[in-house]
């Protein structure tokens, strides 16, 4: 009688969560200090003084049902003009209140998205690896089939090729996210143009509209290297982003869908988007943060730190042997395991109290996903760690 | 491309809306104070001053990860055990807090739970008109059947003889709300007790579980009448609950759902609830709100109005000769329209710009819905536009 997709789901432990709770069970009996966990991309930075200062101001000043009541369905209308002209300044392109729908964060906005573009089993979603996992699970929420376009190795760029091959005339929508979890990698400005390209060209040759969800949560975390904006290079582009990494604020659930009007049949895309949110229950988006993040347009938090770990992580492991996928953005690093099966190594790691997670549920087998986002001072009392786990592969 | 479903969900706009929409255009005519605008049930007693003091000394005290962070997907542990031990203490009923998973309110709450326990497109949800309009849509979502029971005239009590020819061996759930949006009906201990029997009778006739999905987003707001704990008086009940209406915060989406141990395969039971979530994008629900109910469980807003209002209404609606049903609760007032035709009754009454719900998206035609979570001078001077009302039809 109960859905058994809806238990697997529930039931199945994600490996990530496995390995977490493998790393509290060790932290009681070795210290805390001692467990190298990098499972979890939880940001280990706080929120910007100005969160807490303008939620509280919020708080003190707005009438109760103005702080807490329902805003309307596709969220208040003062924070999405605000958004709009955030996005306006800051990338040079037109953005209106009325082109965004504010969601309980990225998770939402993604799987609200999936929702709206597709209606039918034989519907085509494609992901390209690795990617992250949950995108196979909200695809299936929507009813349509994932197709996954294997890794471009060794610099998990875009695999045009495979990307080619797997557009059909059942091609709905596209997913990307970059920066990319796990990799890090940001696709550049001429991969975009050529992925606007390929779209284009496709949805000549089938007829029909191909949809590009750019996934955004990690924009505002890069290491030097522009990330374009994604809808200046393809028109029927969906823009989903989360403030949960920029500004620290992962469990509040807050992001949004960007419809912008040059999108193909956008007002009617913007009006299913909505609809795809009511049918799953999201009668709004979190009320108070929605006004504390429409007073904090961009802002974030100090990301720095961010830097630091990736470049002492990195400049080590590089050292000490490990084979790395240089990230440009995010808080990952993608990294060779030191045999073929990366969940027989993510196992032998463990003896030496480092949790990484295999590759293979991101669809990038033979690697494995290690989250910097943790202290410094931990990165580097790693070291010795790793090196064992390099010296044992030697024996 | 886009899904049509979604579409027509997105842009269809409900007559609520509607009515809204014209109030806020004949407000801008003729003043606010003229217009008597009862669509909305957005509660406008403010919350407790102890929901914002709680969320200030929570953001000042806990260290950003904490307040801000992810919790688990099934809510914060702590939290979860002080509802638990609420539970205990208000119903005398088992709670622990494994049983129990926070949601972005009660919405969300109800259609996770229909997910869970429906699978195939045979699976049948029956609901008992007049209902909430939004059941239809959450049904929908699950890609199950809505089966709707006829109201029981003149009481809206539970219509028994309409719901024993309902159930089939398709029947997978049946959703309540009591205090019953939009009659504000409680459905008393021996309508349950006899739920109770019938339920387990043809869940025996048909070999399987059948759901009890107890919606109670109103349990706080009553008027003298016990809201029975439905749990007591039929095992496979799943309870869905929301802290929108009785602490004052429907945008800030904080509800739960409890499986209760004694439920039919609760632990498979609490696996899907928690694998629906996941699918649909629900990471975990409001982190800062989650800490903060935690800590006012038990307190609600100041909800005397609701009785004033109520009381006000029903002996003036009542004087002038309107026919009523009496609420025991919620703050939604039945009402019987002077003519066969709601939505006729309703568009005559906008002449007198009284906004009065049609009964017929609830499944109660021949009726309409007085919302009256408004100030009671506005009900005072509503009179004169009743009065007018039912004149105009003894023309």
């Amino acid at each position: 009688m109960i859905n058994e997709r809806m238990y697997e789901l529930g039931s199945k432990r994600s490996v990530i969560r496995e390995l977490f709770e493998f790393g509290r069970k060790r932290a009681a009996e070795i210290g805390e200090e001692n467990v190298f966990d990098f499972s979890i991309g939880n940001p280990n930075v706080p929120a910007p003084d100005e969160i807490n200062a303008t939620a509280e101001k919020l708080l003190d000043t707005l009438p109760s049902p103005a702080a807490h009541g329902y805003t309307s369905a596709q969220g208040d209308a003062d924070v999405r003009s605000s958004i709009a002209s955030y996005i306006e300044q800051a990338f040079s392109f037109p953005a209106r209140a009325s082109e965004l729908y504010l969601t309980v964060g990225a998770a939402a906005a993604v799987t609200i998205s999936v929702r709206a573009v597709t209606s039918s089993p034989d519907d085509e979603v494609i992901v390209l690896a690795p990617f992250f996992t949950e995108y196979s699970v909200f695809v299936g929420n929507a009813g349509a089939k994932l197709i996954v376009v294997p890794p471009k190795k060794p610099g998990f760029g875009i695999n045009f090729e495979g990307l080619e091959k797997a557009i059909t005339a059942n091609t709905r929508a596209l997913i990307i996210d970059s920066p990319n979890n796990p990799t890090g990698v940001i696709y550049t400005e001429d991969e975009l143009k050529r992925l606007g390209r390929l779209l284009t060209e496709k949805e000549k040759e089938f007829g029909g509209a191909i949809y590009l969800i750019s996934d955004e949560p990690y924009r505002d975390i890069t290491y030097g290297k522009v990330v374009p904006y994604v809808p200046k290079y393809y028109p029927d582009t969906i823009v989903c982003y989360s403030y949960s990494k920029s500004l620290s604020l992962p469990g509040e659930r807050i992001g949004y869908i960007f419809v912008p009007s040059q999108t193909y049949d956008a007002p009617k895309l913007y009006a299913a988007v909505a609809g795809a949110g009511r049918s799953m229950g999201y009668v709004c988006a979190p009320s108070l943060f929605q006004k504390v993040i429409g007073k904090c347009q961009g802002l974030t938090s100090d990301l720095s730190v961010y830097r630091t770990n990736r470049d002492l992580l990195l400049g080590m492991l590089r050292e000490i042997g490990y084979e790395c996928v240089e990230p440009d953005g995010a808080f990952y690093l993608f990294v060779k395991a030191l045999e073929d099966d990366a969940c027989a190594f993510s196992e032998r790691a463990k003896k030496f109290d480092l949790l990484l997670v295999p590759g293979d549920d991101f669809g990038g087998p033979g690697y494995v996903r290690i989250a910097y986002c943790t202290s410094t001072d931990k990165i580097r009392r790693s070291r010795g760690a790793f090196e064992k786990l390099f010296a044992d592969y030697r024996k």
